[in-house]
């Protein structure tokens, strides 16, 4: 028994008298005196199907039947519909298939929600899971997804890249979130961690001379869910070793065209332009600047040397900068908006949030009177300063102005509404991170990537000379219209050299083999020069399909609780699971 | 800084005069009077490097403290060797580079073992897998993982099957095998489970209206591992909808062909021979016949008859049957093989193993002189005996001969070194398994696949009188030389047959809901006919590779303690983690 021989979206007025076989679900029903019109649903598309008492009366009353969601087999011919009736919408809008026969293949209870309803509550849907990937938006991501990962793929394989699987019941390290851990029954005490990421397999694959590695990998982190986190992730890793920073970064500009281009027929232009961090923190205040719009931070502190506000006095008396960035027609902003702006810059560390509004050729603001007129004009050129104009001004240390400018920044641009229509697609890359930064708290240097990232080696006299905070990695990261989507760095191959870092890091031997212990002593054994990145794959998949959440673009999301509330897990286990568990446990004591 | 302008498979006397940059590691390294040779290795061949003092003294001087497993770059010109040299067994073996400059990358300390010592200690190995991996064959294995691999994607993207991911933090499953658990410290008292197939999300999926779906999946099973067996596992995981049997069967012969013609160049005749579980059974006595050999089982019944010989005339009489295999020339077997194959035999289930050895045209047994003269030359027709042939009996309920019969005969086979030199690939496909088996320690029915498989519809009015034993299922699975390869079924899509499955189960439906409460609700919103299959990937992967282990064909396997020896996986965890674990397990009771 063949089901069909055309799919839903096939249908065209060319095969007009052509009998066909279509199967798929009752995604409408309609009865008009007596004949029954049912628009049949299938991952394709849609076509029309007309019940005809007069020409096919056994069909015509078991049409009567269907309700939506029902699963049928429909057997007819192709006719072209009445012009009045034409749907020019769709393919399939010219033609509808005559019914000689009807098979109900399985029935459909009322589903519990429209599916095309986009009001239904989350978890509602999420709880019929099932039926909400029915909709044909959410196909449409699955599909878009199953695209870029094999673009993804295809592009690594031409590449002489080999796809590694490294395991899933891993061992814990020390990186970053919390470990998913797994009780070993054949080791009691003893835990698998499920992997946060590859990062050692691979570079091991390195030592193994793998040469090129990627995988489209899982990873884990027991993290408290914030908005649109998952407890696990994908995440496109590559490793390569004989390469510089170029070689990575030319693959993965080539990989992201090819991304566009085969999911979205977009052509994005290589390479993309490399933004130092130092650069994108100072014009846009943030490691990941979204330059679909502009709004830089300006710096203002050769107009204002000789300033006698004591805000920016202090600011430039203490080594700090006085920036400000100029929201364009903002200066109709709300009392509300602009306390909303300040609790936001303290937030990020300012003691305040100084503005000027630029209403009726008047500068109202209560910092004003503390300016001369030279520093006003000179402002004035700086900031290209006109009418309805608001600036907003920070004065701190270099960070935190830079930090708090850069998230004002994003949020003026969206009460401007300046990205509501943008479809343009801006990437970059920002690259020379620092490599160390200093802990306050733990009174000592940490890596800001991770220790096996390699120093520039422009910047080894300051590592040499203990200059910590003016040594930069080679680190860079992938960004997509202000989305990290990806990041990475040159490593370090060479025994000393990673020694010597371990030693800045003040991480004592002990705690370097107890952590680190197989991947110090393969550095030992002849690791080639070697570097990857990885690339966060949910994130990107979500924005080139245009959808707010990742849960949008995974088949079988979890909830901010880390729940699956399809199959109601996680869940209680067994009493006899539970007993084998406690004695696990009770032998790590 | 390029460090290489080829691999050191590439040169060759078309590039004799060229400049050439090479790097990878020092394979070995030979001083014939002061001249030093290395053969240089990276991942796709090797390279011979000459360092003349002569010629190029400070690089010669370098060149005395390489040693193997060094990582070096090296610059030089491409030379002819002298006859004489030539090694015309690799493809660079008619030249050599003449190194003018050499730069170490990185120095390697003495490697614990030989890498080229076939001999060495596999935990040895695992310790320092990533040295392990640096053996050729070892890196070939992980290429042709990722060919096949890329053709299993390649082939299920042309016909429109979309990869869709299932999780990994999954629902505890009544299915086979003990779970892996994972506390879930957001649901204290709750545990994730570690899929051991995503045999319920695919199925949601077909309800999902998704069609074809495919994915490469990694499955776990909590198991006591026996030799070869691997707490994580892969399998490339299938189900379509609106497909009947010979749609799977067709794109699995098809992607088996192509993996074939692109990992090993070879051609498989497709499609494979469909055989009947029962006639498996019934000729090689085995669900998964290895078929490069005869010596099939025959049906002595009808020649026994009359028989007066105790043990036959019991096996009739209760219904059973008399088979038997001729091993051809093994009428030479020692007493202590004979003792081999009969305590294989009893563990089977028989109560001995009856034989005839043909030496000297004379039946040495202890059984003939209970046979007649009619039944001698029949059995002597029926087996085709010849001088020096053995002949062993089964008599005893059917399955019980099949089985053991079937595990004597690939006992005899390697006895007789009959696939010592086989280079051919045997694929077929054993259809029609039963649907249903009587347990008589369960006094029920139970499930021979799952209890989701289809009951064959020619079998629905066996199943309706309640002959469970007469029905077979939509079940099937491929085998290649004798190893299941991969199975699977066409699905029960229907809600009605599906409780009454349950009902014949004797699965109440508390414990349907409990087990199975998603999915048989799922099948109440119009789930369209589907039916999928599972391949063993690592299993296939050993296979075409030639390997003996799976452990062989993946790039960090466990050892049969679960344990990864490279990093000490599964390991304690910190004090902290120890509690918290409690804290979850506590909430559970």
């Amino acid at each position: 028994m063949s089901y069909r021989t055309h799919h839903c979206a096939q249908l065209g007025v060319s095969d007009i008298g052509t009998t066909v076989t279509l199967s798929g679900w009752v995604n409408s029903r309609r009865d008009h005196g007596g004949v029954i019109f049912i628009d049949l649903r299938d991952r394709e598309g849609i076509t029309q199907v007309v019940f005809q008492p007069e020409a096919h009366a056994e069909a015509a009353a078991a049409a009567h039947k269907l309700r939506p969601e029902f699963v049928v087999k429909v057997e007819g011919e192709v006719v072209r519909r009445m012009e009045s009736t034409a749907n020019h919408k769709i393919a399939t809008g010219q033609i509808e298939v005559v019914a000689s026969r009807l098979t109900v293949l399985a029935e459909s209870e009322v589903p519990p929600f429209p599916l095309d309803d986009p009001a239904v509550n989350e978890d509602l849907r999420l709880t019929y899971r099932y039926l909400d990937l029915r909709r044909p938006e959410m196909l449409r991501n699955l599909r878009l997804r199953h695209r870029i990962v094999k673009t993804v793929r295809d592009y690594f394989d031409t590449q002489d890249f080999v796809e590694v699987e490294t395991p899933i019941l891993s061992k814990s390290t020390p990186e970053g979130a919390r470990d998913f851990l797994v009780p070993s029954r054949l080791n009691p005490g003893h835990f698998y961690a499920l992997p946060q990421a590859p990062q050692q397999y691979k570079q091991l694959l390195m030592v193994a001379g793998v040469e090129r590695y990627f995988q489209i990998a899982k990873c884990f982190r027991d993290e408290d869910l914030r908005a649109d986190r998952q407890p696990e992730f994908t995440q496109v890793d590559v490793e390569a070793s004989f390469i510089s920073r170029e070689d990575i970064l030319g693959w993965i500009e080539q990989l992201i065209a090819d991304i566009f281009k085969k999911s979205l027929d977009v052509q994005v232009p290589v390479p993309f332009e490399r933004v130092p961090w130092q650069q994108a923190m100072d014009l846009y205040g943030s490691d990941k600047p979204d330059r679909r719009f502009g709004m830089l931070l300006t710096d203002l502190g050769s107009i204002f040397t000789g300033t006698e506000f004591k805000v920016f006095r202090g600011a430039l008396d203490g080594g700090g900068v006085i920036k400000a960035i100029n929201a364009k027609k903002l200066a109709c902003i709300t009392t509300g908006q602009i306390e909303e702006l300040t609790t936001m810059a303290k937030q990020y560390g300012a003691k305040g949030l100084a503005f000027i509004k630029v209403e009726n050729g008047e500068w109202k603001s209560p910092i004003v009177k503390f300016f001369t007129e030279a520093e006003k004009q000179a402002l004035t050129q700086a900031m290209q300063i006109e009418e309805g104009d608001l600036i907003l001004f920070g004065a701190d240390k270099w960070e935190t102005v830079c930090e708090v400018l850069g998230r004002i920044r994003l949020r003026v641009a969206e009460l401007l509404g300046l990205l509501k229509n943008s479809s343009e697609w801006n990437l970059l890359w920002v690259v020379d991170f620092p490599l160390l930064q200093y802990s306050p708290e733990d009174s000592k240097w940490n890596a800001v990537h991770h220790p096996f990232t390699r120093p520039k080696s422009e910047d080894m006299p300051q590592l040499e000379a203990g200059e910590f905070g003016r040594v930069r990695a080679e680190a860079y990261d992938v960004v997509l219209n202000g989305v990290e989507i990806g990041g990475g760095s040159i490593r370090i191959h060479e025994s000393s050299l990673q020694a010597k870092m371990f030693g800045i890091l003040g991480i004592s031997e002990e705690e370097q083999k107890a952590q680190f212990g197989h991947i110090i002593e393969a550095l030992a054994f002849g690791a080639p020069p070697h570097g990857g990145i990885a690339l966060g794959l949910d994130r990107l998949v979500m924005l080139l399909a245009g959808a707010t959440s990742i849960r949008d673009v995974m088949a079988f999301p979890k909830n901010n609780r880390g729940q699956e509330l399809m199959n109601q897990g996680p869940s209680p286990v067994e009493p006899k699971q539970l007993k084998e568990l406690h004695i696990q446990l009770r032998s790590a004591q």
